[in-house]
């Protein structure tokens, strides 16, 4: 399939409690405003936050499954953490094809993140080989 | 605790088939490079990849555990995906504090990661708002 400047796709989910501890666990971060109520409760956030890097890996899920799917390689990712996302919060990403170079095997796209609030809580880009029958 | 410019933290690990599938299962990224070993050979990877943001995972997990640890708030992430990572590689990642400032609130780090033949397989730098007793 090919894709064009200003192609869009996005997806929306929320992070449970046990899908943020079954993260620390796959990712061996453990910092406890993650995963721990109490201590959480004594910091400026007040609730658990998911990790940062888990709201990012929708970033990836969309790259390898929709746009441009699969035969996406990752070359790079920049990503600014602007707000919290806390539990059960609904997240959408939307990700835009924003260059092509290289013959159109190269994509640069925005991969951005928004709360319910339509807040932006990960602001980002990314690069990608595309390489569908390789 | 206090850390200074020039400070270290590293950790290793290896990625599992099983751990990628869970992960896969997770972010939601069912991209057959992670996964699928019979289309991954059809591939200029020849094998199953981890997934770049498992991989950058790692980063997460020194920054929350260990440097600076507990108290540590994820304000920015850059990645450069430079290799691949196959199943059971182990890969290094080492964190450095580059930088100290406001009032050493906020940290700025490399953070890369190498395999076993040391070959970089992500190159990137974090920011990092540190606020131990927030």
């Amino acid at each position: 399939m090919a894709f064009n400047v200003g192609d869009k796709a996005e997806m929306k989910r929320k992070f449970s409690a046990e899908e943020v501890d079954l993260f620390a666990v796959l990712s061996e971060d453990k910092n406890p405003i993650h995963l721990d109520e109490a201590y959480s409760a004594t910091t400026m956030f007040k609730k658990r936050i998911v990790h940062g890097s888990f709201v990012g890996s929708m970033i990836s899920a969309i790259l390898g499954n929709t746009l441009p799917g699969h035969g996406s390689i990752y070359l790079s990712q920049t990503m600014n953490f602007k707000k919290p996302v806390y539990l059960e919060d609904e997240v959408t990403c939307i990700v835009e094809v924003k260059e092509l170079i290289a013959d159109k095997s190269i994509y640069k796209l925005s991969t951005n993140c928004y709360n319910h609030a339509n807040e932006m809580v990960v602001e980002g880009n990314a690069v990608i080989l595309f390489k569908p029958n390789a």
